[in-house]
């Protein structure tokens, strides 16, 4: 299932995070079944699979605590392994939650102290992220919550999550960075409850910041699916704000733990209609796989899985491309409406007064009538199944 | 458990929708186990039970298809029950729901007709939610959304939400109604997934909206609860947002159907905290009850379940306020940081630049050490458990 | 999408309740959109479709109430169409859940006179059961719970709910009625919480009857899912216990209330594997499609919804028929260790007293090599995918 | 909050495994925020703060991979331990999930030499809960299960699962040793999906096996919740089928990752009723809490978390006791019918042919009549409320 680098085009841009293929498969109730991945093998292994590039946590790349020379030690490596294989850094990310200075968050915690040593750990890598070229830096308050109502104002730890986003805004216009920032949502898991669980809440979130033009989403499958919210309306409804900077693909199998499945190894009519989507609607950046190797899989498993995602989103591609071009299917979506909702409800110059004018709108409506409309929806869906299972 | 209508304060302003205590208990797999109630016998009731006022969707009070005499008719002896009770009706609201020709919704329905309908619907209950002197105007957009992830474009259907609500809002300027409009986000049921599924996607949207001063939410406990969310964060983030203008009180259990249980019948632990957050925070609006009576209920039973969110709402603010005037309570809030996140990150002037300098953040922080910090949640959760059970 | 009578074969065996397309789509928050269907027009129209069969509770074929005349009436004309088009009955089952009077239940009613008439309403239609050829009869409690804690103790109800089975089980063998009984449990809806809420409870429940070799289950997809459980997981016990006796395929996506989808619009890889499991297992029942049209559609969507069911199962019995064939699958398996799971853990005659002996189980075992294997779960699995998609 | 050692009765019998004050806090996404606790440690604070006794998995009181000599030496230290505070050790149980060997499963894992390893396990060990006094012996299968439903037949993983059983049972009968198994279920996490997923999944199971007898269950409060299922419900069925043989009390807050916290920290109501059914159902066994000091906690938290649980329990046990014998509740229970559903469907004697012969049963029964009667469940509820407030 491997490609080959020349195949890796512009127009997949599949990128993985070194914690993905790397990580150890430590679990809640269970030790490391792998041994630790050298980032310099990832990049290799990743690129001979046909990856466009990789991404990174401070800490994935160099060991918390390092010193200075240790760190540059290991960004030449690094560095070295990419121009080796031509894979970019389109994204950087900051972690702050692993050690356990951070076990009430980074930029919410109730500990000031810990709040200013978050914003510079931040700060330090905003610097590596721009060497490297990236365009996106996530952020991912996976600490920034509780387990207890009590335990924290909400309205003021937000006020501190602003502070925060509003400093390194600054700091990444000062410098001259041709970064954008991306907040990944998260319902719960490790904390209780997070702060900004959803897409929606994130983007109300980015409306109060100071340089809002510069912050967006990177929205992950599996944790809009952890809250039953449909992946699907919510990646829209962020393009719908232009907010959708970044994207994390992986699988999901309904409310329980984070699992980062492999992508459509999920809800799988979900992820065809999210290709779908991003792929009509003109999303250009990164197609991110932000999945976990399962823990009962060697690295062979783990290359497997890695090169499932890219296969997967493939298949989805080219069955979602089908589907739009099946006149059948166009005609079906005539039938069902889907134009008639692009058209605004009032008409040309029409206003308020002119809608109240107009009888048959409402005196003269025969809502009964209109009411044995079928919207032929269930015939559209099946449609859709048939397209993915390849049956048309 | 009644309580005469002189104790009926403005502290209170216990309000109740007319299709609570009027719902005859209809289901997905039932028929109706009430008869009807009178609109004019629920006023009288719930002035004699302490209410503060009423609220209504249009076709609560006038039934769908009534000709002007009739609708006329309605209002009238709604206005001298109003009248007789000293019950006000603070908020109105629009049934863009039960008819079947909203079964693709009202401002979202792929039939453009059905579209134009609903927002005379709205503007014709405008006028008499002004007219009656209610304050907030709700749209609970339950119909507005999908079973499939290919009906609807989202993108396109939130042009056609924004360009309803944009209407709308300027009808009401242009006739110098002084109402406000409050959306009640829903994640699902009776669609399986409904459009601003939640307290964050309905803020983002409103964001968008040409008078967003005047739009604001109706958050409904059980709402975000069934999307997993913890609803005393939502309001604390639309608090934050000044967007909080009205909400609907009542229980459930978990992620399931919505169960519109009695307030403090379900998660009774974030009931308490939620009025511990709406006293503390200067919340003034109505605690309006958008519950059903069980269907297991007579009338008297209805009556009995009205009375209970009353009381268990007047409980609960009294073992709150007990909880933040306990000493113990303080040192304990304290000792978990509760003061100090109120504390900004930056000193006073300091810039990102001071923090590049303070090396005590960064270069000389010791995160091994300030992580042994405990944050003492278990306990100031425990004292809260203490105050709630009335045991100290 | 339509298929000949003749092509109705007995290896499918599909079947669909009267109430399925006859749904006249009332939702808790909406009115019928769609005007009644005789269920003679529904035999025909299924039968037109390709299905093998009919089922009904007793309230969709003869109205609540009716008396023996018009009983006797609804019924000749239901066999008269079963006659005509060659339509078998396999399933009968009772509706104790639409009168107010079961509001609380029908063989757990806290109200002993609805528990006697609930038993006598059961029985009656037994012997239509009999006299129809039926040879399953399904029963399924949705009433039979409570919404709080302390309505009712649940060991009682139990004993009471065991009791009504014993009556009605013995009554059957009285009478000679070549029938077998089967539980559906559901988690919760139109109840707060149903009693035998998962396949698990409703088994072990039966366990303790009278006559349980007469007593199995009839799971529905869509039921178990709404606790978050694995279906496929569920019926693989259910046949571990030898007690599928019927089943009901729907669609659900995720935990929220009962969706009732067409079967595959849902978790689309649970689908498969669940087809894969009844064809491998043997199963040679009805594959029964409990869903619901939704409600957007008119009677053109109702038959095109119909349709798309049992497209979709023999959809993916193709494509799971071509999965178990293929080598590469079979390999895959071989390596995960599927068929290693089959060997027992003991070898033949040895007992715990060889297996102590046994220095290479346990002193000499080196759990830390043995740990290295790779189970290799994520390669089976997107071979799934694959064959899923019609990919291979 | 602590309680001198002569409080500590046999009436509370509160219990605490090692593992949980032990917990390091390393959770999937960071590190251990404690250092380890030595087990005698453990015992002597929690003998202090009045616990009954302790409870362990053979990892938790000896490392893995201990030789023979520093086995004994562990041991030696703990029975001193024992011997010094007089506290009992009620239950142990076998570490079949941590180390990477367990990965796909012990009983059940596809490679057949760690199922052979897994049995001598927990025999071994089974020889010191033997020696220890143990008389409940815990079984959570907890690796059991499968991410992907291709990756093991769950009917041969059962047939497995059933073969370890009965192994253990023989070799305990064997022995002599005076010991009960307790299955103790659990829907997922670790796994995506765990076998024996409810309680009603495993007294199922238990059915089948050989020495069934022997075998009950270990509910635990989060596991039930986080499929969704109200866990009063499961203990009264547990208990119906006199199959609670200790149980494991936490606090969850809905469905989400696993959360352990503190017995109450959850669902109030509904531990207000655990409490009332365990203590009025004359339940003798453990009161073991198995829940996890949030990661936010030092040890003073620890140890504050601890007592939470116990005082938590007392208070909820005194507004049970109250309840139940507060005569307006027991006029209410009455007149819901909560002692009509203690009386049989059946009068004495009767049988369903003396039923069919009742035609106040059916013919003369006037279902819309009976259909009006109010069960007044909500106003029950509220008494409850009332009482777990303190406020009656």
């Amino acid at each position: 299932m491997t490609t080959s680098a020349s195949s890796r085009s512009q127009k997949d841009k599949f990128t993985f995070g070194l914690w993905t293929v790397g990580w150890q498969a430590r679990d809640p109730f269970g030790d490391a079944t792998r041994a630790p991945l050298d980032p310099v093998e990832a990049v290799h292994k990743l690129s001979e699979l046909g990856a466009y590039g990789v991404t990174f946590h401070d800490d994935d790349l160099i060991p918390f605590g390092s010193d200075d020379k240790a760190r540059d030690a290991c960004i030449a490596r690094f560095q070295k392994a990419l121009a080796e294989t031509g894979m970019k850094v389109p994204m950087v990310t900051t972690n702050l939650f692993t050690h356990p200075v951070f076990k009430d968050g980074g930029f919410t915690s109730n500990d000031r102290s810990v709040r200013r040593y978050a914003l510079r750990k931040v700060m330090r890598n905003l610097d590596l992220a721009a060497q490297l070229g990236a365009h996106t830096y996530v952020f991912w308050g996976g600490r920034e919550g509780a387990e207890y109502d009590g335990s924290k104002c909400v309205q003021t730890a937000l006020d501190r999550f602003r502070e925060g986003m509003n400093l390194l805004t600054t700091y990444c216009k000062d410098k001259g960075y041709d970064l954008r920032f991306a907040i990944e949502p998260k319902p719960n898991e490790p904390r209780g409850d997070i702060l900004l669980p959803t897409i929606g809440h994130a983007l109300a979130f980015i409306d109060t910041l100071e340089h809002k033009e510069m912050v967006g989403l990177n929205p992950e499958v599996g944790h809009e699916q952890m809250a039953g919210l449909n992946f699907v309306h919510g990646i829209a409804q962020a393009l719908w704000h232009k907010k959708l900077f970044h994207i994390d693909l992986n699988g999901q199998r309904g409310i329980k733990y984070d699992q980062d499945l492999v992508f459509g190894h999920g809800d799988l009519l979900n992820a065809f209609f999210l290709v779908d989507l991003l792929e009509s609607a003109g999303y250009e950046g990164p197609r991110h796989f932000d999945y976990k190797p399962s823990r009962t899989e060697d690295y062979e498993g783990v290359w497997a899985s890695a090169a499932a995602n890219m296969r997967t989103y493939r298949l989805l591609r080219e069955r979602a491309e089908k589907f739009r071009q099946d006149p059948e299917v166009q005609a079906a979506r005539k039938a069902s409406g889907w134009d008639e909702l692009a058209q605004p409800t009032l008409g040309a110059g029409e206003d308020y007064k002119a809608l109240l004018a107009d009888k048959s709108a409402y005196e003269d409506f025969d809502a009964d009538r209109v009411a044995q409309r079928g919207f032929a929806f269930v015939r559209l869906n099946q449609l859709a199944v048939d397209h993915l299972l390849g049956s048309r």
